[in-house]
């Protein structure tokens, strides 16, 4: 299989909801990245974790087509983050970050992973997404996301890291901030002219909207009855595209709009349990048959 | 064609944008919901102007298949509404709301109105949307329109015309709201369970969400570089759908979501110019092509 180098965070985390609490679970964009994308293809992991993150957290890759040699156990506590969610999921607000070991990350890239034809690079500083970059020979396809922070403060570092990446995926208020410009379609032109030639435009409980040559794709979310924790829910999403992509090795518009299906649906079962659960419990079966729905809900037949 | 009765406002709207200033410029959700509805089949107008709406301002309908007998003219001035928009058109402030000779409304049904097999109750107060019902024999499909001041101030009454309508047209945040459900898959199970089989969520620039027994259909809405005046898009989303499902008179899911990509597609035009400017200048076969556009905007292909 075509396999991913990414490169991110894998954290401790605390998450309140209005349906429950949990405390010191695993989570991290990488974490929820990888485990979605090793639905489709090989991951070769790239990320940090403490001395407290044992063989017990590890099982959870395990037994999945994720190589952890990229995966550096360093002195310390693993990087932990709390947040806590409002009544309607809609907003959250971050409790605690503790960056612990993660705020020295150097991404260290094994030899083996030079080849890596996709790269995705998670959201971390944009020196540090350079520096992966230095690290990899002619990727077919990298995906990048980045968050607000980065965008108001190492502007110029991050506008360095789009030049050189093919596809960016941020949420709308982060592609508005980036462009500065309110309405999407020229936000999404204007950030296209910065560099990525692909933008998917992640917008929560409503969906996805991809930008491609002024041609656009969109894709509701799925209408979910139990959403407990939308934490990770853009990683996953981020995980089944490039995943999806990789597999199918190839950049047509027919596969980008499926990439884009099968990102939603792994976005739609994360967040049917807390943290990494629903991913852990899930089968190839149970993509498939939501697929299928994600057909049904958006399927009309033209005039 | 098989017509459709609407009852609702008309109203001179002055309108301020980031993007200009239009004044007393003709409004109403009657106005933008015959207008729509009138692309796909006969219209039969029930609502009230002033003494200041002329012979030049009824032209707007003429020459289109809008039946103006339930139109009543009475002394006074006709319903008047300034709104004023923010920056990224999502949010709207009222200037000023002067109901004038609506606050007295009182649909007037004329005697060849009775038969008409679809009905659009527009939001009105519920007790003038009972009176409308009472004044029909036996239509196939009634969908009617709210908002929060009637879920809040009426809300006897507004179950009373729930019972009796096939399909509610709401925004997402009245859905939950008249639910008490943040939940929209339980919000959409709940008003269901109040009448409406149907329920149509609006959301805006993230498009709508059918319910239909336990099954969603969504649309994005169209992705536009120009946004000029949001004011009637939801109306007008409105006409286009009741509009369709008339035309071809039948109610099975494949028509059902067509008709929902014949709204969006006429509310993608609506908002694409001051008041109903463009919905004036458009024609078939903008229509047809911007149905088109919808297909390639959502198409992918099963697995």
């Amino acid at each position: 299989m075509t396999p991913i180098l990414a490169v991110g965070s894998i954290a401790f985390d605390s998450v309140k909801t209005p349906f429950g609490e949990a405390s010191r679970i695993i989570g991290g964009a990488a974490t929820y990245f990888s485990l979605a994308a090793s639905f489709f293809t090989d991951v070769r992991l790239v990320a940090v974790v403490g001395e407290d993150f044992g063989d017990a957290e590890l099982e959870l890759f395990k037994g999945r087509p994720i190589d952890l040699a990229g995966v550096q156990k360093v002195p310390g506590e693993t990087f932990r983050w709390k947040g806590e969610y409002s009544f309607d999921l809609n907003n959250r607000e971050t409790i605690y970050t503790h960056l612990n070991v993660f705020a020295d990350f150097r991404p260290a890239i094994p030899e083996a992973y030079r080849d890596s034809p996709f790269v995705f690079l998670g959201n971390i500083q944009p020196e540090l997404q350079l520096e992966v970059l230095d690290h990899v020979s002619a990727p077919r396809l990298v995906a990048m996301d980045t968050m607000n922070y980065w965008i108001e403060r190492a502007p110029a570092e991050l506008r360095k890291v789009l030049k050189r990446v093919d596809a960016l995926l941020i949420n709308d208020a982060e592609a508005r901030q980036l462009s500065g410009e309110p309405n999407l379609v020229r936000a999404a032109r204007c950030i296209r002219q910065l560099g990525p030639k692909l933008l998917v435009i992640k917008r929560g409980e409503y969906g996805v909207l991809m930008a491609r040559d002024g041609e656009f794709f969109a894709a509701p979310a799925m209408p979910l009855e139990e959403v407990f924790d939308p934490t990770g829910a853009g990683d996953t999403f981020a995980g089944g595209f490039v995943g999806y992509l990789a597999a199918c090795d190839e950049l047509s518009e027919a596969s980008l709009a499926r990439a884009i299906i099968a990102g939603s649906a792994m976005a739609s079962f994360s967040v049917e349990d807390f943290g990494v659960e629903r991913l852990r419990r899930l089968n190839h079966e149970d993509v498939r048959r939501r697929f299928a729905e994600f057909k049904r809900l958006t399927h009309f037949e033209a005039l």
